[in-house]
């Protein structure tokens, strides 16, 4: 279903099972790769390995999740420190300087011909990419149920987090509202709502492009990765939050 | 500024004069152009030069204003009953069965395939253009001012419409009642918010898709089309509403 090339360099990354029903996920920060023309950025190995890169287990996460749920799958192909897909071109976040305690020296003082060419070989990819699946799902008659799938450090400025499972909303808080009270009933995790992130801090933008607009059922999911770190963690977590999306979806579409 | 090739069939319009400032004007009804594959759906030569085909005038005072402000232009290749551009594309008003009092029979029981495929060609095609406008501007650090122009039908289901000048607005009504205001103080014109059309109508996609989830300032316009019969009246409206809309930009802007 994508409409792009598969040789387009930055295009991307589209799965979608036979017969996918309506859920679709989004995994902004699936990707540490930093490919030519913009290589390392100057970060180290281990930097370009840590969550500043990327959300670690996430990509791993949403595949387990699609394989379950039969839902389609949207990701990014290069690291959030090249551009953040979850961040509009005008923010400053999208290309970060600084990222937690880490300086970013390739994204030092970019001037607007920089940010024009990654916001376009990006952002603009990625985002028209998922534009045409939910389009293609609404003149299709089954409008997309849209969840992106996220990862968080346990230590963030030093503070350790105790949430291991966040649901964080935008202006519709049906979803987000639903899976928590479901993850409550159905899991032993430490789940709470806009937690450690709410739309106060900006990282809604791609439900605000993609489903507020459609007035699509969404919710954004954080997961604390340490508990993704392994192949055997990623598959019990998907296990365990397959049936939490799958009843709370039932839920709000009845 | 374009992404799309020059050639691409329903490729959306785009125009930039030189040096254009951040005004970007938007005119989504502005072609009563039925070309193939879809042709004519059945209609009449005169239903196809009437208003259920398009916003007549609206394209020339579209290019007046965007020349006397200096703003980009990006307007629709085909008429609104192939492709309704202000329209999502699971609403039946994206491939109108009737508009007002006529049946168009091309868009009888259209199936799913035949939807996708009309959004696939003539929506995101159009919407992207738009985006990718919208992304380089905001990356470029000028955030552009979104204004939607429109023109309505003086006689509706048989109705007159003493308004002359709507300007409606969505979440952010700044621009809208900026312009209003303006308006009232400049021209001699029944200047009226919300009216012929509001939100409520279902008429602000195009605002909700681009500029909403971007915080950019914007508003619809909507012109009496008896007021925009020959080019001279096209010419002397947008004479009188380009110092409106420079003055009420600088109003919000400022």
């Amino acid at each position: 279903m994508s409409v792009l090339p598969a040789d387009a360099p930055f295009a991307a990354k589209v799965e979608f099972p036979e017969g996918a029903g309506r859920i679709l996920l989004v995994c902004e920060h699936a990707s540490n790769a930093f490919p030519a023309p913009w290589g390392d950025l100057g970060l180290t190995v281990d930097q370009q390995d840590a969550h500043i890169a990327w959300d670690p287990g996430a990509l791993g996460l949403a595949r387990a999740l699609a394989q379950r749920l039969g839902a389609g799958l949207v990701h990014a192909p290069v690291s959030r420190l090249i551009y953040d897909l979850n961040r509009a071109p005008d923010q400053a976040a999208a290309m970060a300087s600084r990222s937690e305690v880490f300086d970013i020296p390739g994204n030092h003082e970019l001037n607007p011909a920089a940010r024009v060419a990654r916001t376009k070989a990006v952002y603009l990819t990625f985002h028209d990419a998922l534009h045409a699946e939910v389009c293609h799902m609404l003149a299709q008659g089954t409008p997309p149920v849209l969840i992106t799938i996220h990862s968080f450090t346990p230590v963030y400025h030093g503070q350790p987090r105790m949430t291991e499972f966040g649901v964080i909303h935008d202006a519709d808080d049906r979803l987000a509202r639903a899976i928590v009270d479901t993850a409550q009933d159905l899991t032993g995790l430490r789940v709470a709502l806009n937690d450690p992130y709410s739309a106060a801090d900006g990282v809604t933008h791609t439900l605000r492009l993609h489903a507020t607009p459609y007035g699509l059922v969404n919710a954004m999911l954080e997961v604390r990765n340490d508990l993704l770190a392994t192949p055997g963690q990623v598959q019990e977590m998907a296990a365990l939050l397959a049936p939490v999306l799958a009843q709370s979806v039932e839920k709000v579409c009845a």
